[in-house]
């Protein structure tokens, strides 16, 4: 908290060590090797450890590293493009190539920010589904996706009372209740221990939290959280296909 | 790089702390109140700096604390939905309340992973529109928007050759052009140091980077990679109106 100003540090030196790391990348290594010891890098750059540290972390945010505990610093293959559906076909995921699998359902309250939404009493229990999404072979994302009773009034007591079964009829409900439109916003978050797990990422590890309120005549029929790995995926929006263009080539200079 | 297995640090001190501290942030603290030093706050909660220091820079990214050189750690206002549009508005942006303002175009090569996209040869020249995005007398994104000559055939000689009037004038164009649709991708990045300097952020500071595709009869038309500060902003999606859910809501727990 010095009083350094900002104009001084306009290119401070992990800065600059980040741009030639990243070019280093480029042209001496491959996805998936692992990159020397930060000893030797720092070394090899003749820079501190504190400066190499901080150009990886740049890097780690940008996509291109991958730090894993007891393997290393790898370089990442490029962000894996995930599209966040503008559709219905959200429900009907089990199977396809890009799905999401039901993992569980309960009867809980909801997070009092969730039960505003939702506009429902904050101590009563409201159907809390768990999906996980996979894409290309790999968890992407994890979701808790909110329901409230009133909106699967159909939801029939001889369905299972938890478990994937009972997040399939959930769901099937939902999906006969047929949707006017949805919302959403995607902003950063850190991974909660839960999600992390799920993620295979360490509590704390940045995400992308993807909040989206389903819509039914006017009000909000269902509210979902979904947490995205940051590291490796790009979100995509959009029926026209998604955008090609490389996860580094936006953090090159137009002149 | 230790060997460390991710099941024994699930729920890793600084986590445990961070959640404290975010209870603290809600009961004793109001929005903007600086924050106590970090060898103060570290003896009140009796955990080591270090531990102290992974917890803030937690709550930093969930958008909760603000760090500012020269002023300290700051309760941060809840975090601002802007608009991603899925409507042209963009283009007649000036004078609306979070408009983009146009500050400078220039005619250069675009990037090479930005020319591949746009199909024209990586030497060529397109227009360079450098915008800036306010939102609640806030600059909240700084954007390139890459043009090829050929999009805007009609722009005229007789245009200012540089600067916001040409910036305007090759935002004309496009408005005539009429545009077929568009599709968006958002990832975290890096703020570079030209886009740090105009959302006064440190360079590196972690940005949510959307890639919009404007298309026209099949090809595209232009390619924008606007840069949004993800520490005070949360992108929102669709027409149906803003998702009114508090910024940190999401983080509890639902049972």
């Amino acid at each position: 908290m010095g009083t350094t100003q900002l104009e001084s540090v306009q290119e401070p030196k992990y800065w600059h060590l980040k741009t030639v790391l990243s070019e280093a990348l480029d042209s001496d290594f491959s996805v998936g090797e692992i990159l020397p010891n930060e000893r030797e890098l720092a070394a090899r750059f003749g820079v501190a450890r504190a400066t190499l540290r901080q150009a990886l972390e740049q890097l780690e945010l940008e996509g291109r590293l991958q730090r894993r505990r007891g393997v290393g610093t790898t370089v990442a293959p490029p962000r894996v493009g995930v599209a966040v559906s503008t559709a219905q076909r959200d429900w009907t995921g089990d199977g396809a190539a890009e799905a999401w699998r039901a993992v569980d359902a309960t009867a809980a309250p909801a997070p009092s920010s969730v039960a505003s939404v939702l506009e429902v009493d904050a101590a009563d229990p409201v159907h809390v589904v768990r999906r996980i999404r996979t894409s290309h072979g790999q968890t992407v994302a994890a979701e808790f996706l909110y329901v409230p009773s009133s909106s699967v009034p159909e939801l029939s007591a001889i369905d299972a009372p938890s478990g994937p079964a009972r997040a399939r009829a959930v769901l099937r409900e939902l999906h006969r209740l047929g949707l006017d439109g949805q919302d959403r916003s995607v902003e950063l978050g850190s991974a909660r221990a839960d999600d992390a797990k799920e993620l295979d990422r360490l509590p704390g590890a940045p995400v992308l939290v993807v909040t989206t309120r389903y819509l039914v005549a006017g009000g909000t029929a269902a509210l979902s959280v979904a947490t995205y790995r940051a590291d490796t995926c790009r979100l995509t929006f959009g029926d026209a296909g998604k955008v090609e263009i490389s996860h580094h080539g936006p953090e090159r200079q137009a002149s």
